[in-house]
């Protein structure tokens, strides 16, 4: 249960509402005398945070995180840390039209199938916004990961498609990514992305979008099968990132395609340690990290809060044509980047910690 | 932790390695009056087994499976359901050869590197063997569903591609998927998958392959947002299967190609009922079933266990060349199908008894 | 792991330390469309708040509990209920002298053996302060237990023994609980102790207490044997609240003494349904309920926050005499009455939850 | 939910019933490369094993473990341990007579009035056979704790009152322990019990008892605030063993009655390492291990299943007489030493392993 838990060593909870006074979350079982600040954590916030360009969403928000717990005198003291971000720019009257109203491709109408009831200012609790709180709580995780790994280990994330444009990898250069609004590791593809997404936009439409997650300096070992598995546990993190249709590892649905001979990442000894010499497995073997880079993708739909009009029905079973008006953006993909980002550094945090317990650090 | 454990209110514990003296489940939760017998869970067993036909391994186990508690005079009894099947078609000594050879594309280097230590005899853990156990609970989760949702409701499976050959969708006819022994829904993609299949086994080499499931007569208001999401979870499960790396709900990575006015299924009123007018989503808005049906497709990469030799190194650090000689599937995406109706019968059985828990019944 | 947590389908997180920025806590799984407001909750908190009588612990705190998300326009929507109250009178400088020295008797020394660090300013996390978020928690199950079980549903607490002064159970009367400052059944037991404690708080030391919680209208069949058990549940909410070192289930510890033919509460009809003719068993049999009133008592130690010198060590190694000055209960016992009220809610709440999911409601 | 798991990083499930074909459990999260064998499981199975003097049930079974998997070559392997006992001594006619009537103080009727099911089969579920699996999972629990707590740790149960017959606390001598029928460290109170308990059985009925279990060697931190704290894991541990009622840490119930000066355990220098100089506490502060003994003790009511008949009433609501004919233990006090044993290791070796995962071994 605890549906709004995720995590079992490196555990978080969050909370709230897109246009509820606040939303928060609590990290627990963070390890002690980790060195943490606000700041550290509003950084990886600010990467997120939407009207930096304009193919994100207007809606201005400072999104400053506050820590309530959990930190005295700038180290973690192992208790939960409590997070909150005060919501200051609610704007909720954007939003009266779809009181009733199931916007399609939307939660509405699910949310009230299940609940009677639901908080539609926004989208309530199944907005984006909630995503916020994962970048805090993966900021947390990269604290454990860095005093548990060191300087070897880092997490990278890159968007690899938009709509039916796919970077070429050929041209994949990592700082590019810090470069152009789209987190592209193609300066070329970025150029494409720019023009096809104005269209998008100028014709009431919206874009999807893959993205791409990278972690290198993962030691071999993390996972626990069978059914928690590091590949699993990622599958279902990057499945509950909003919009999200479909996850691989490695190669993903490519391997379907490949015969075995060419599958097998094959090894050989590089001095005194085993190498892999490719890395279709996506550093992943059994459910357990090889010590290869591990490597995610996930498919983002376009969003639904598009301004052409749409068929649906509203909660008295009247038929009716749905448009919605808000501040949205063109490609909700680009935003999930960070996000992406934050669930693998709470999947792997979560493993080192289950691993320490059953085999030692 | 309990990474041998799957599910929340219904939840299933397996145990066993492939070549120990026997293999088994505990499944928790189950609700009690549900007629059960053994013949009930060996009917789905028989599906999966092994050696029916010459595309999967001919290792020939009676996977006779036996009730040892939580059922008495045929009828669950809301205590723990004990399952075990003895395993009496061993061979050991066909994998004397990988004791301490890491065969490559498999879970050897990883459990050793996890664990210090690993049962090598037929992969232990790590083997598809496991996924034996999966549909026993399967066949339990399916009276919990029979029992709560009733005969509009049923989980079919089928195979939608081997190496790179897809089914014609046009073709699409459940009742050829027991025909054949690919379990195709397309007859003619049948007859080409013989064809590749054998052109693979006589090269020694395998194939992938992608496994779609189905599930009709799944009420709206299934699913726990946001970290227990029915899609989620369905991503996790699906990706514990042993070879799997990638899933999608729905369009999956499609829907990062269309545009948003296309992807959002519409809505309209069939007399007193909303009625959707496609199923992009795969059955799922945020989380949450729609009532639509559930679709999940899952990618199995070639096995590894190949005649072909490949690089790889042993525990010593020697470099060696490895090749596996004992039975197994060309296709192991074949028998993945009944593994992924009984995966999707206990995510959904599980959600349907939290959402009873939350929300009522 | 998760320790910051409780219960399975209706669960709370709280965080917080005692003079941090502020104290909250997660509510999740919380059924939808429940009426619930500040309040409904401020009611409860304020009879846990300090500084009611001279008996109690002079900080004043309005503690004014605010809801930041899961309530839309006054009823809960099935989304997690975050809460949050503002620490406001923390006086830290009256903890000074503690920073390094571990008073006898509290966590000061096992928190530093454990995390390395403490947040020493007013015992930090180990705080009694924490369970003010239990009474919370414990007002939203309520209205869980209101909605499903209705009005012959009540849980009530009683303090029935302050130091080695025992309440008269022949006095027993639970309208005089809330007339006097020690919620005492027995008037006469109020008496007693108001002299009793009055002489403790001048000799500078403190005083323990027993409290009994009684559940009424608990319907027969809540509990998940074996590990789930309503009384294993009970005994472990109970013992998570600060200085509790015993629990009883009905007759607890007297059971060990009367001999078998006593002990088992015998049943006949009462027009169409059984009834018991005592309540040994505190309504609970096998781990489930049974129908009769659930009653559970706890023990909590007399507080070491006491003027009288004891003897410790410090951080350093050196042997030091440790006073603790600050505004302290001298029989917190007393307080613990509403926080034992709160835990039996949570306990039942999420047992009628767990048992809808697997029997149906 | 899971109500058959015990534990988080140590985790057993136990499945199965008094006269089902057999009993096991399934022990995960267990740690690598630990001998262990079937012997040495055994070892602690024959301790509890029933027909061992005048005093314990008649019941003769064998209660031959198997070892199922988990483990290669003499040493886990980090899978799950399987583990089974047949059932071989069931005389199911025994209990004919209470199909359908329900035994006063057993937990006929609320089986029935939670699952509309039961299997009355020697208690089914419901018996103390269940606790069998629990000593097997306590014995692995005991090679974790050996491994990473080496020979200073041990754990040691007695028998500390039957009926209303006190240990003398002046008499105990751990070594008296293993000498009598009993677990007594008294031997003049064994001396006592012989006669009370010939008495007890001669006059059909049964009697209750107290005992104690000392973890010696424990390091301090262990445990995890505010609701995973050790203490609270030990009651619920307890207080999930059948019959008991009553669960008390350190000076338990007799800590309310004594004053906050005397309560507090003070502490001095002993060459560089702080000791305590009394155990008022039972070795837990703030739900954290102290490094001193941890003791818990726990209460057992006389069983109800006696010879003097009983009024209770049947399934169909007819009034009758009980009386249990059955084989059974005049004191099931005396078996759950080992039990309690058994579950102190369970409890430690997860703690352990939680410290492990977020403070590092």
């Amino acid at each position: 249960m605890a549906s709004n838990s995720f995590g079992e060593a490196f555990r978080f909870t969050t909370w709230g509402e897109s246009h509820g006074p606040a939303i928060g979350c609590v990290v627990d079982g963070v390890p002690p005398r980790l060195p943490i600040s606000e700041p550290d954590i509003q950084f990886f916030l600010d990467r997120r945070k939407p009207g930096q360009s304009r193919f994100t969403t207007q809606r201005q928000e400072p999104d400053r995180v506050k820590i309530l717990s959990g930190v005295f005198e700038g180290q973690t003291t192992g208790t939960p840390i409590g997070l909150v971000i005060e919501n200051t720019d609610q704007r909720s009257k954007d939003y009266g039209d779809i009181m009733s109203r199931f916007r399609p491709g939307h939660a509405d109408y699910t949310y009230e199938a299940k609940y009677g009831i639901r908080d539609y200012r926004g989208g309530g609790r199944s907005s984006a916004r909630e995503t916020a709180m994962r970048v805090a709580a993966g900021a947390v995780a990269r604290k454990v990961l860095a005093a548990r790994l060191g300087n070897a280990f880092h997490i990278r994330g890159a968007l690899v498609q938009v709509g039916p444009h796919k970077v070429n990898r050929d041209n994949w250069d990592w700082d590019e990514v810090e470069r152009n609004p789209f987190w592209s590791p193609d300066k070329d593809a970025a150029e494409t992305w720019t023009g096809f997404l104005d269209d998008v936009r100028k014709s009431g439409s919206s874009a999807g979008a893959v993205v791409e997650i990278v972690a290198e300096g993962v030691p071999a070992g993390l996972g626990e099968p069978v059914y928690g598995k590091l590949d699993s546990d990622l599958a279902a993190a990057m499945m509950t990132i909003n919009a999200v249709k479909g996850v691989e590892i490695g190669d993903g649905f490519a391997a379907a395609e490949i015969p075995g001979h060419e599958a097998a990442d094959e090894m050989r000894m590089e001095g005194d340690r085993p190498v892999f010499l490719s890395n279709h497995a996506g550093g992943v073997l059994g459910g357990i990290s090889s010590g290869q880079p591990v490597v995610v993708r996930f498919a983002v739909k376009p969003t639904s809060s598009i301004l052409t009009p749409r068929r649906s029905v509203d909660k008295d079973g009247n038929e009716v044509d749905v448009v919605t008006k808000g501040r949205h953006d063109p490609c909700v993909g680009i935003r999930a980047v960070p996000v992406g980002e934050a669930m693998m550094a709470c999947v792997l945090a979560d493993h080192l910690m289950r691993h320490a317990a059953q085999c030692g650090s």
